[in-house]
C-alpha cells in the first residue's frame, strides 16, 4: 500500500520491476555498483524534464555553459569546509596511461569550486552582474551507502546545477527566492508535491551560509531530496578571489548562490504517479502520449480498413503535433498491447476496430482511469489535446491531494511518534540544536528543517515539543532516503 | 593568407583569438591542461549542431542512450588490439575518497567495450536487429602531443559515438554506407567540404576491420579528421559473447560498426566560414540570425521613434520564428557594435535609424559581402528569410568551391611534393604499403587513404607514383593535424 495509491507490491520491488520492465534504466547489470544505463524510453522521458528544465532557466536569464569533468586536486581543496564535505566521496583520477599525474584530479561531486576559479577570470566588475550560470552533467559521489537506481547513484548523469554571482548579498537573496520559484514551478507541472525547508544548520551543504530543500514523499513514506538552493554568501568567492569592482569605485567580493536537482526528478515522477499496473506519465511530457491499436476483426477488407484508418489516424495525429505511435506488431493480441503501453505509461490509447471504422467513432481509454470515451474522427485531434490535458489535471490532483494527508502538525511527541511512519511531521520547535536532535532519537525520524515562512500567529502559544520552551518555529521530520 | 579566404593574420593566431574573442570556449586558463569551457555562445552554436545530428540519427532510427563514464578496466582489456590501441592514453580512476578501488577504472575514451558488454545481455535475437544506439559523451585521451582548443584536447565534450549491431556482415557494410551518408548530409548542410578515405590499414581504428574518414582543409594547408565510420566485424561480438539467435534457429555473433563526430566540427565550421572579421555562422544554426542596431540620431522625438520601431521589429521577427536581438548598450557607438556582432558571426544586421523610420524602409545588411538591401516594413520577415537562405548558399558555395580547387591529381612525385604544402595530393598506388609510406617520407605529407570508389578506368594506364607498376588506387595524402 503506497502513500499515493496500491503499487500492487512493495514499493522497492515495484520501483525495480518497473524501472527494468518499462525499459527506463538498466541498473545493477553494468559491472561499476552504483552506475546504470538510460535506455532508448528512460533517456526520452529525461530529455523532456531536462527541457522543461532548461526553459525556465532560460526565461529567466540563465546562461548554459558546460566545465571541465576533472577538478585538480588543490582547486578542491581550497575552500575548507567544501573539501571536508566532500573528500572522503571523490573519486580521484591517479594516471593517464602508465604515467601518474603530478597532480591528482577529482571527478566533479560539484562544481561551486572550479566554477568559482573561472569566475575570478571572467568577472571584473559589478556591471556584469548578476550572473547565472547552469551546466547538466554527471556528477560523481563515492557513496559508500546502499544504492539505488536513479535515487542513490555513484554517477549522477543529470545533474542540473546553477551558480549565480552577485554584487550585494541582498541580490544573492533575490535569486535564492527566484530559485526557489523555478523549481516550485517545475515540480508543480510535473505534478511532483513537494515540501520546502530550510535544512538544519548541522545539514546544510558544505560550504553554504544556509540550504533551501525540496522534499516530496515517496510511496513508501519516506521523503527524498528532489532539489537543494543554496545561498552561499562568500565562502568561495572569498577562497578563490572573485573580487569585483564595485559601484561606489572600491573592490570587494561577489556574493553567490547555486542550486541542483537530478534524476530523482525522474524516480519521483515514475513513483508519485504509478500504479499497481506501472507507470503514468503526464500527457505534456509522456515520450508518446498516444498509442493507436488496431483491433482486427471481421472479413478481410474490414480488416484492410482498420489497418489503413490506424495509418491515417497517425499521420493526422503527428502532423498536429501529438507523439504517437501505432502498435502493429502481429505476433502479440490486443490486450498483450494495452497492458504493454500501460506498463509504459503512455496517456492515451486509441482502439481502432471493426465498430470504429463503421462508425467513424475512435473509441479513447485514458491510462489513468481507463475511462473509455468516444470520439469523432473529424474531431479526434482537438480531443485528444483535450483530454490529455484533463488526464494531466487529474494524475496531478491525485498525488498533490493525497500528499497533502501526509504533512500533519502535531504539539505532541506521541503524536509525533505515531505519525512519523509515512508523513511529514511538523512539530514546534524552540530553535536549540539538542531539541531537535532528541526529538529525532525519540520519534525514529529525521529533521528535515523549518518551513521558510512561519507567521507569528501560526507559532503564537506554543510550546517546543521537547523541552516546553516558546517554540519559535516548527521542525518537520519524516523517515528519510 | 588562408585556403578559404585571408584571415588577416596566420591561421592558428587567428583561431585563438576568435575563439576566445567571440566567446565560444574559453580555452587554455583552465588549470588541467587540454581541457576547456564552453561559454555561453559557443554552447549555444554546439547546442544547434548537435540538434541537426540527432535529427538526422532519429530519422535513421537510432536510438539516443547514455553510459556510464567508467569503465572497468577488465572490460576495456577485452578486445586486445582494442586496449592496446588505448591503454597509453586511458585516465585511470584509483581511488573512492581515501579508499583504493578493487580494479581501476578508466574515463572512457571511447564506448566499444562497455556497450557491447551490455548488448550480450540485451540480444537475444535476430528479431531485435539491427539495432542503433548514439550518445552524445565526453570522451578523454590523455594526449601527450600539443593541445588545441576544440580540436585536440583531453577532455572531449561532444563526442558523438553510435553503435550498430547486425545479424549479417552485409546488413553491417549496408550501416557503413548509411553512417557516410548521414555525416555527408550533416557535413554538407554545414557547409563543410570534405574528402571520404578508406584509412590505410596501419591507421584504422583499434579493433576495426577497417576505418573510413572525413578529413576537411582547414585554412592553414593541412587536413583535419572530422568524422569516422568503422566497420566492426565481430571483434567485439566474439570479445564480449554477443552471441545471437539467427533466423536459421542457430547461434551466432553478431557484426557491429561505430561512428562518431566531436567538436571538431564547431572548429570546422568557425575555421571554414571565417574571415579576417571574425566568424561568419550559417544563418541556419547561428544561435542570433539578427541583431537590430539603433542608429540614435536626429530631435528627440526621432530618437524615441527608432527605439520603438527598433522593438517592434523584434517582437515580429522573434513570434516569427527569427532569433534575433536588440543591441541598445548605451555606451556604445554603432560602429562599435557592427564589429561587436560581426565578430560573432551573426548573419543579417538591422540597422534603424532615422531614415530608416521615416521611410518605413529597414537596411538589412549581410555578414558575408556586407551587402545592404533596403527591405519594406511590411516585409521584413519573409525578406530576411530569403536572404538568410541566399547567404547560407552563398558562404557553403564559397568553401566548397576554394576546396575543390585543393584537391589535385598528379602521377609525378615531383608535382606531388610541390602540391602537399596547403593541398590534399592523389598520387596513383600500387597498393603495397612500403610505397605509401616511401611517399609519405619524400613528399612530406601524410597518407589519409584511398577514395571509397574508384573506377576501372580511372585507373587505367596509371602506374604507382613510386614503384611504377600498375595503379590500383589512388593514394590521398595532406599535412596532417
Amino acid at each position: 500500500m503506497g502513500v499515493y495509491r496500491d503499487l500492487g507490491k512493495n514499493f522497492d520491488e515495484w520501483f525495480d520491476w518497473i524501472v527494468k520492465e518499462a525499459e527506463v534504466y538498466d541498473y545493477g547489470r553494468y559491472p561499476i555498483k552504483g552506475m546504470g544505463v538510460w535506455l532508448p524510453y528512460g533517456f526520452k522521458i529525461r530529455k523532456n524534464l531536462i527541457e522543461l528544465m532548461r526553459n525556465l532557466l532560460d526565461a529567466t536569464g540563465h546562461e548554459e555553459i558546460l566545465l571541465p569533468l576533472l577538478i585538480p586536486d588543490n582547486i578542491l581543496a581550497k575552500e575548507s569546509e567544501h573539501v571536508h564535505g566532500f573528500e572522503d566521496q571523490v573519486y580521484w583520477v591517479t594516471h593517464g596511461g602508465l604515467t601518474p599525474l603530478d597532480i591528482k584530479l577529482a571527478l566533479r561531486p560539484t562544481s561551486e569550486t572550479p566554477l568559482s576559479y573561472l569566475e575570478s577570470l571572467w568577472i571584473k566588475s559589478y556591471k556584469q552582474l548578476p550572473k547565472k550560470y547552469y551546466q547538466f552533467v554527471s556528477v560523481f559521489r563515492y557513496e559508500t551507502a546502499a544504492t539505488r537506481a536513479m535515487i542513490r547513484v555513484r554517477e549522477v548523469t543529470t545533474f542540473k546545477e546553477a551558480h549565480t554571482l552577485h554584487s550585494t548579498f541582498e541580490d544573492s537573496e533575490r535569486q535564492v527566492a527566484e530559485a526557489v520559484e523555478i523549481y516550485s514551478s517545475f515540480f508543480r507541472e510535473l505534478g511532483i508535491p513537494f515540501t520546502i525547508s530550510k535544512r538544519p544548520e548541522w545539514d546544510k551543504f558544505p560550504g553554504a551560509v544556509y540550504t533551501i530543500a525540496f522534499d516530496t514523499l515517496m510511496p513508501d513514506g519516506k521523503t527524498l531530496q528532489i532539489g537543494t538552493v543554496h545561498n552561499l554568501g562568500r565562502s568561495f568567492t572569498i577562497a578563490f578571489n572573485v573580487w569585483i569592482h564595485m559601484p561606489d569605485g572600491s573592490m570587494d567580493y561577489g556574493w553567490q548562490t547555486s542550486y541542483g536537482i537530478s534524476e530523482r526528478v525522474v524516480a519521483t515522477l515514475i513513483s508519485i504517479h504509478g500504479d499497481s499496473t506501472g507507470l503514468r506519465l503526464p500527457f505534456k511530457y509522456a515520450p508518446i502520449q498516444v498509442v493507436i491499436v488496431p483491433i482486427p476483426a471481421g472479413p478481410e477488407e474490414v480488416r484492410r480498413e482498420i489497418v489503413e484508418l490506424c495509418g491515417r489516424i497517425l499521420e493526422k495525429l503527428r502532423a498536429d503535433g501529438v507523439r504517437s505511435v501505432i502498435d502493429d506488431r502481429e505476433d502479440m493480441t490486443p490486450g498483450d498491447k494495452f497492458y504493454y503501453w500501460e506498463r509504459r505509461g503512455v496517456p492515451l490509447r486509441l482502439e481502432v476496430g471493426p465498430k470504429e471504422v463503421q462508425g467513424r467513432i475512435i473509441t479513447v481509454v485514458r491510462r489513468d482511469n481507463r475511462i473509455r470515451t468516444s470520439i469523432k474522427l473529424e474531431e479526434l485531434t482537438e480531443a485528444v489535446k483535450i483530454i490529455g490535458i484533463e488526464y494531466d489535471k487529474a494524475i496531478k490532483n491525485e498525488s498533490m491531494e493525497a500528499f497533502s494527508k501526509h504533512v500533519v502538525r502535531t504539539s505532541s511527541l506521541e503524536e509525533a511518534r505515531n505519525f512519523i511512519e509515512g508523513n511529514v511531521v511538523e512539530a514546534p520547535w524552540c530553535g536549540r540544536t539538542s531539541c531537535a536532535t532528541e526529538v529525532e532519537l525519540k520519534i525514529g525520524g529525521k529533521a528535515l528543517g523549518t518551513p521558510l515562512k512561519i507567521s507569528e500567529s501560526e507559532v503564537e502559544g506554543l510550546k517546543c515539543v521537547h523541552c516546553g520552551d516558546r517554540a519559535k518555529t516548527f521542525m518537520r521530520y519524516s523517515r528519510r532516503y
